[in-house]
């Protein structure tokens, strides 16, 4: 029998959806529990992860329900640590290359993401700061892609970790779904820009993503616009009262 | 004949201080050499690390003198990438164990170092934000260790990637040497609080790491005092001309 893994997730959350992919591309037998990131249950923070957020993940211990975690499972968090976790445990997958060079160039990708084009994403996203910080992070990126394929040659964690991301990125650009009181149509400007030659090479690798089973299968765009939406409004209300308040 | 090695180090940097304190530890034959950080050379940022930070390698190509980098080798640049880099290209140093689970907790804390204690210290450091930020993230680190020893059991990179940390923060606050208008004897005090039995597992972990050769061989505290008494002269200089102009 092996070790039980439950896995902590939510549709919208790309770094959650990496973990899916790497689930789902090794094979890996697991239970999958969504948590609504807008009505977490109280149980999330008190028992799985203490600072709240997916992916988080249990391992070992008994079988039990999702929503009873046992206090024997090892309680774990941090998707890019997660994605070595279960490359490690699945070494048959091949879900990182065996090459050190290679495994470099995987895990600069995934620094340059959660380091430079994260923050720049939420900089613009949610407070309008300039755009241009996001095109400098995915110019970083697309640097790190070889001319064709994956960013390590085979498919690996960093491809997982970072794809999920850029098409969150361009959903929400194509939707309008832009946190601050940008002019109607900035959205679809700003993806104007990303579809041009200058990022030609970042988009092919997204498709290339994009089109594996393992993204297919972890993914729904209808769902994801619709919750989008549905937090665009409570939020941009939220915006509203607390600048009223100050 | 293996492949060349050159670290681009300082003295003063944390980050570059692991990466050396790895590659004793793998017994790696390189050469190393020491940026000025407050006087880069041109060639640095052009040649070797385009962000202009310590640590950087450089990886195969042919011998050249360090302050002519080859165009031929890999440039390498993020200290927890380079150790996981070391770790892998000398297997029989054995510097993460094999155990997925002890390989995740040695990852967590180097992330906890990342994310949490690093911008704390710098928010209080630098601009006198509440130092009960700093303390909340040591309590993270040292919750995530073992009653005794390293990390994840034997030495790892996450401790030759932690300790550093901890000890240069050690030695700022009892030299005073605080950027923001701290009272006379802030440091000290804050140093009494950091000594008290609440942080006592991880005042015993990091003396741990600092009696290994490997710390000791790549660590001069003399030397670390002296430069920072004079940047402090320095940036408090650049800080009080900014307040100045604004
Ligand atoms: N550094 C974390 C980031 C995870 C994260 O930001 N998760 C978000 C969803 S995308 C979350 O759970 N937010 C809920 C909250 O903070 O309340 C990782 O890589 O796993
Ligand atoms: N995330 C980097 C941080 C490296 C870093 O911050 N290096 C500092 C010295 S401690 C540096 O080189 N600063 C020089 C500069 O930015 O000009 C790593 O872990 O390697």
């Amino acid at each position: 029998m092996s070790t039980q893994i439950t896995l902590y997730t939510a549709q919208v959350s790309p770094y959650a959806q990496s973990v899916e992919i790497v689930l789902y591309e090794a094979k890996a037998k697991y239970t999958r529990y969504e948590i609504d990131l807008r009505n977490k249950p109280d149980w999330f923070a008190a028992k799985v992860n203490p600072i709240g957020q997916v992916p988080a993940m249990t391992y070992g211990g008994p079988e039990v329900p999702p929503d009873q975690p046992s206090a024997d499972s090892l309680k774990m968090r941090e998707s890019i640590i997660l994605l070595e976790f279960v490359a490690e445990l699945f070494p048959e997958a091949h879900l990182l290359p065996s090459n050190p060079v290679l495994r470099y160039k995987a895990r600069l990708f995934m620094d340059i993401l959660k380091t430079k084009a994260v923050p720049a994403w939420y900089g613009y996203f949610l407070r309008g700061e300039p755009v241009e910080a996001v095109f400098s992070a995915l110019k970083e990126l697309q640097a790190v892609l070889p001319p064709t394929g994956y960013v390590a040659g085979d498919f690996s964690i960093a491809d997982a970790e970072v794809a999920p991301f850029l098409v969150r990125m361009s959903v929400m650009l194509e939707s309008e779904l832009l946190l601050f009181d940008a002019k109607p149509g900035e959205g679809n400007a700003v993806m104007e820009i990303l579809r041009e030659q200058q990022f030609e090479r970042l988009t092919r690798y997204t498709h290339d993503v994009m089109d594996r089973p393992s993204f297919k299968a972890t993914f729904d765009k209808d769902a994801l616009v619709d919750t989008y939406k549905k937090w665009a409004i409570i939020m941009r209300e939220e915006k509203r009262q607390k600048e009223k308040q100050s």
